[in-house]
């Protein structure tokens, strides 16, 4: 549901009320059951709400909107678009269920409205983000972004730190950790042989070692070593180059080396509807592009298009059979298509 | 007129035949007579092409391209498409007359069609680039290269560098030089007082130090100085979405921290008729922003939209006088107007 003093509750109904979100699976809500009504009455909604406690509870049935309820908003108290403790560890609390209920198999995946780093903060909870969180109640160490936007796709070998120490975190090993995590993930969208693309790191990915050996010490042993694991892998190819190329239908993805290689292209093709979608966990999880949309919030006004992706992405991936056959990685439940599995 | 084995004098051809080019600028090309000739012959056009020793022998009339003619091709021994010491001379020679002339006033600005790196390189001539030739040749050493397509502008602190290195040259003096060039060059395009976002290097522009540091040592008070000096600059501005502000109208330049994040944006948006600027020389110098394009030399179909709007581009700005009153960077001849202006 996402903070609920933001829009994740009007946007999350406005997407529940779609025909072709229905369609692809079997939504339920986690999160405040009395939020959901009040967001339902702000966008003028008319599907009722339903309280369940269990996931078994369910009925599915498309003129109802089910919420696992928390009931841990009061309204009464609740503030739209103010950093609020209530609201930040209500958040929390959504998040840290469906952790709980994926990994036990209950559900297929976990699409996530967009949390608020102060509201968290103010409710005591000290992550950076909502990935950290999903990280720490999964018990993983290392995960990945990955930004989905139709056929446009990157992960990053790092993300949040700075650009020295991106640097040298572009290592062989964790180049293709990475490059398995985004082939994996990018299979369980539909392509049976992704066609990956590794971006180098320095201009014109090192110009043969004259600006920077990176390409030659790490990134192409990398990428030699996922091709001897059978993956349709090139390069390092040049950074400025290697989004184009996807873009013209070369790659079903990219790898790149930071946060921003990844980011400035999205962004600035600005992408309507993009998903983030985080590898490394041992569960699906998508989740909007945008945040809390303070500004929307209440209004009815703010588009469900990020979270309409998210939600059919989610289902489109937990719908896939994971290949992995061992490993603490692999989700327990997704991709189960039997009647207790909330994504089919 | 660039390298005769490539498509350059056919793109030249083409865009000095257009009535919307003439009307802004009295173009004389700086190169091989007979390669123009054929060039014309190639691409159908069939406008006179008249050798001329010195600039004050044109007579820039409409129907006729003059050429500066260094009879340093023979077209007997040319092939296209292939590397050739005879050609890579040639086109080093027409840069070298050009600079001369730019340098002595006789016309306005020089507008480059590409080289052949390698071919210049069986010429024994061992740079790198374009850029370095004209610096070499200028007598400066620290130049920076603008991206112009359209109301998309980016500068660069460093190029062709290691990541690593290009960390390094993130210092306040340098980010001041160039956004100071950044700033003459948008003002002699037209923009009064241009509106410049200077670019974070690290993800977040460093999130309050939390990412890296240069944001808070090197890059603000390098804004801080620019503003003091009365330019109205922005910054550090998130990498990932300086850009999108750009194209939504809240800068007319950026200053990037390094080539591919100002590079990735500009291929990605796959801008048709880019233009490269050389900041930094004491000449107007713009080029087209593609290659030879061997594939299409001799065939009369390479596009010249890039050496259009590179030709308007050297046009606009040497018809707005420099500011600058003082200074070895003082373009000599730049923006005169009087009959020994090649560009008006």
């Amino acid at each position: 549901m996402g903070d609920a003093s933001g829009a994740g509750p009007e946007i999350t109904m406005k997407a529940l009320a779609l025909p072709e979100v229905r369609a692809v699976c079997r939504p339920i809500v986690i999160g405040d059951a009395a939020t959901m009504r009040r967001a339902a009455s702000i966008v003028g909604i008319g599907l009722p709400v339903r309280s369940i406690d269990r996931v078994c509870d369910a009925s599915y049935a498309d003129d109802v909107v089910e919420v696992i309820d928390l009931q841990n908003i009061d309204l009464e108290q609740l503030e739209f678009a103010r950093v609020q403790a209530m609201a930040g560890r209500a958040a929390y609390e959504c998040v840290a269920k469906a952790v709980e209920m994926a990994v036990s198999g209950e559900i297929g995946a976990i699409v996530t409205a967009a949390l608020h780093k102060e509201a968290l903060h103010a409710a005591g909870f000290g992550f950076p983000g909502h990935t950290e969180i999903l990280a720490h109640l999964c018990g993983v160490k290392s995960v990945t972004m990955l930004l989905v936007a139709g056929d446009f796709r990157v992960s990053h070998v790092s993300t949040h730190v700075s650009l020295r120490e991106a640097i040298e975190r572009v290592k062989e090993d964790r180049i293709l950790e990475v490059v398995r995590l985004t082939h994996e993930a990018v299979r369980r969208m539909g392509r049976v042989q992704p066609r990956i693309g590794v971006a180098g790191l320095n201009p014109h990915a090192g110009e043969g070692g004259l600006f920077g050996c990176e390409e030659k010490t790490e990134i192409a042993p990398a990428v030699e070593k996922a091709r001897a694991e059978g993956m349709d892998v090139a390069g390092p190819i040049p950074p400025d180059t290697v989004f184009f190329r996807m873009m013209h239908g070369q790659y079903d993805a990219v790898v790149a080396m930071f946060h921003d290689q990844g980011h400035i292209p999205v962004k600035v093709l600005a992408f309507d509807d993009g998903v983030n979608v985080t590898l490394g966990l041992p569960i699906i999880r998508t989740s909007v592009d945008h945040g809390t949309v303070y500004g929307k919030a209440g209004k009815g006004t703010a588009r469900p298009g990020s979270m309409i992706q998210a939600l059919k992405l989610a289902a489109e991936m937990a719908s896939t059979p994971d290949r992995r056959e061992t490993g603490s990685n692999t989700p327990t439940g997704s991709g189960r298509l039997d009647d207790s599995s909330g994504v089919r």
